[in-house]
């Protein structure tokens, strides 16, 4: 595809955050007589912060266009050739060329690439059962989903709002309903919140979500969505019980958008998500990189690939990708499965694995769950907070931290997620030079407290 | 000194963190019936945070006991011969025996050891000049020296108040004089404060301080403490002025209290501190420890001794030293010398080396320093931070960082403070996989947004 005077094009396919990412880098790594850049997005908007969703339902981001990172304009302003309402329909690694089309006009086109970057995202899950497309059901994956959303709360029904799934988007889902003032019912099909917690620190963001007048039903499955006269949702419907709902939001996950790739023989993996090399080239497909939620990654303790749809990643990824298209050189190692979540003043936080991860690829360990605070515990406003360590039996080596407690709680895991890179032991990280002051920490560090333990109980 | 039974005896010299850490942990490790364990200290409090005399000043902390983590009693309870009031007044490591002193009784006595720890703290420097010995011219490292100074600002002889010194103690005696209500006055020997960051950095923490109401006079030497007709301090006069001040806080450091260990003829290093091994042991003797802010520590960035007296460090050559003690093994690797304070909303962190700690020690660098935010940038609270980040020029290798901030910023050292022990390059730290959602940080973690710029600028 390159043209007369030996331009290359690049392609990318999806413009949020890994597809703008690796577009930016890319143009900064090549001047556009070098590099043509052609980036088809099918929605409206670009670089925005589907992360954000939660804070602009709940209020505390008064404006949507506050998520949005840079715009399409913004990108053809840096010579980005970026065209919006546009949904690539085909990849055609053969003749190097996407079909795509005009969603407004209905028209159909292809376009060569001599480089190609998928970034197509992810999908929600929607169960198949009756009512689930009713109005007043909602996802919260895009911009679009967010309004949708915030119209429907605009119709001011009624004040009783259920949430289907009580992981990230669930429990930031409940926080913006109860800010907003609703009665709020999370529905989870697990006993306990979070799954991506053991059960006995799932089971403290229970409580404290209890606490904060959020209505927690566990091991429960939705069977149905009921209607009113209206055709609106009135109720979501369980195998025990009936919860009436003057809204819904579904926040039971997403998957990997690959249909397109799926069509076009890429190779993908155990959990639907693009294969890629640590360069994240696509397989066997020297011109063809893929990042984002539209991938899985190598978790580094265990080994093994992994679904973890994130932003943080898909920015990552798009800056490897724009390396690499642009003619440079960077890798994405893989990540140690760190994540943060808020609800109201309960920080939740994990890392690494949890025991039901460790015991699937075979590892034996310890684990040990200590309590402590946030400052020093005679400083103004010690929190207590709750971490709960896993280390390797033998090696002693750290595999996993979950920390669930109020301010100054979530981000103590990023010392764990350095440990888990660095491949440190849990008595190595007894000795760790964490910064102590009175209103920051205890003078043992809340982390530093579980390694001693962990320690300990690893030497027996 | 073993008695009939085979019992031996570890004296310790020294109440508080390093030397009951000790005490404790050897306690733990050995029953009555096989260590008898004697501590002396001259003071009349045990196992207190010095570190939080600042926020009792101030009135964040109400009593003088929720400073104190145990009691003489509490520590007795559990099989320790505490005596306080007792100062130790000579070592002889040939007889090995300790003489002491009774403070109360003036009687002194001779006592035998099979194993000493030495964990005789540090003392504040009190420049030699006129008027410094003045009622009203207060230390802040003791318990007795923090309710002196309470005692003094009852008196409420007017409201301006001078700080000698913007060190840590400097700067967080300033925050707790402006919560009393003191017109507050920090005079400072360097242009910048806080000389433990580079001065770039310093200079933001200047800046903050005075849009915090504080006065920062730089570049001052004091001369004098000029005292009223009453005897009590008036001004503090430098060589270019004079400060009227009601009250006079003192914070230009501490030094090594070793002046038994020097008469001793224990190995001391270039800083006045004592030299140990890996096990806190002092260097040359198989049954002495010593441990806390009368000890010097190595610095793995540097690979050289430093002097660092911070309570947490105390808290962990204890907990070393009362494993060895007791027959255990255990080690202290060193330290990379990170530091948080705080002064009002103003949170200030470093970790690692200074540009000029990497020049005496022969290191070439780069450094890059950034602007980011606490939290996604739309995410109500999200305030500035700027980060600096040093890296060895052609490896990569991270070198230090220093971070000044608002809420959320100071901890964030602790992620450099792990990458340092694990000797990371800046490179392999933008892969780092650190918690991200809305509330906790930016899309790009701001320590992350450094490091991609180091990892660039190293690159060339």
């Amino acid at each position: 595809m390159s043209d007369k005077g030996g331009r290359e094009r690049l392609v990318v396919i999806g413009g949020d955050a890994a597809g703008m990412s690796a577009a930016s880098q890319a143009r900064r790594m090549r001047k556009p007589d070098e590099l043509e850049i052609v980036a088809f997005e099918r929605g409206h908007f670009t670089s925005y912060s589907a992360c954000g969703i939660p804070y602009w339902v709940s209020g505390d981001v008064g404006e949507r266009d506050e998520l949005i990172a840079r715009t399409p304009e913004e990108h053809r302003e840096r010579d980005i050739d970026l065209r919006t309402r546009t949904e690539v329909v085909e990849i055609d690694p053969e003749r190097r060329a996407v079909r795509t089309r005009d969603l407004d006009a209905g028209t159909e086109a292809w376009t060569g690439y001599d480089k190609l970057v998928i970034a197509t995202g992810a999908r929600p899950v929607r169960p198949d059962m009756p009512g689930m497309d009713a109005p007043g059901v909602h996802g919260v994956q895009t911009l679009d989903d967010g309004q949708a959303l915030l119209d429907s709360l605009a119709l001011d029904r009624g004040r009783r709002a259920v949430v289907v799934g009580a992981g990230y988007i669930g429990v930031e889902m409940a926080e913006a309903l109860i800010k907003r003032g609703y009665e709020v019912t999370v529905v989870n099909r697990g006993s306990e919140p979070m799954s991506t917690l053991d059960p006995d620190m799932g089971r403290l963001v229970h409580r404290a979500m209890e606490g904060l007048g959020i209505t927690m039903v566990g091991g429960a499955e939705v069977t149905e969505v009921r209607t009113g006269d209206d055709g609106r949702v009135r109720s979501v419907v369980t195998r025990d019980a009936e919860y009436p709902a003057d809204v819904v939001v579904l926040g039971i996950g997403v998957r990997p958008e690959t249909g397109l790739a799926r069509a076009a023989g890429l190779p993908l993996g155990a959990h639907g998500g693009l294969r890629t090399d640590l360069g994240m080239r696509v397989r066997g497909h020297e011109d063809i990189w893929a990042g984002g939620d539209c991938v899985e990654v190598v978790n580094l303790v265990s080994g093994r690939e992994q679904y973890v749809p994130l932003g943080t990643h898909a920015n990552k990824h798009g800056q490897i990708i724009g390396t690499n298209a642009g003619g440079g050189y960077a890798t994405f190692p893989g990540v140690v499965g760190t994540a943060v979540s808020k609800v109201c003043d309960l920080e939740i936080a994990r890392t690494g694995l949890r025991e039901k991860d460790a015991e699937r690829v075979g590892l034996r360990f310890e684990t040990v769950t200590i309590e402590s605070t946030s400052r020093a515990g005679y400083y103004p406003g010690a929190s207590p907070m709750t971490v709960k360590m896993l280390a390797e039996r033998g090696t002693g080596r750290l595999l996993g931290v979950q920390i669930v407690g109020r301010e100054g709680a979530a981000k103590r895991v990023d010392v764990a997620a350095v440990a888990l890179t660095a491949g440190m032991t849990v008595e190595r990280m007894t000795a760790l030079d964490l910064g102590y002051a009175p209103p920051f920490s205890p003078v043992w560090d809340p982390v530093l407290v579980a390694a001693r333990k962990a320690t300990a109980k690893v030497r027996g």
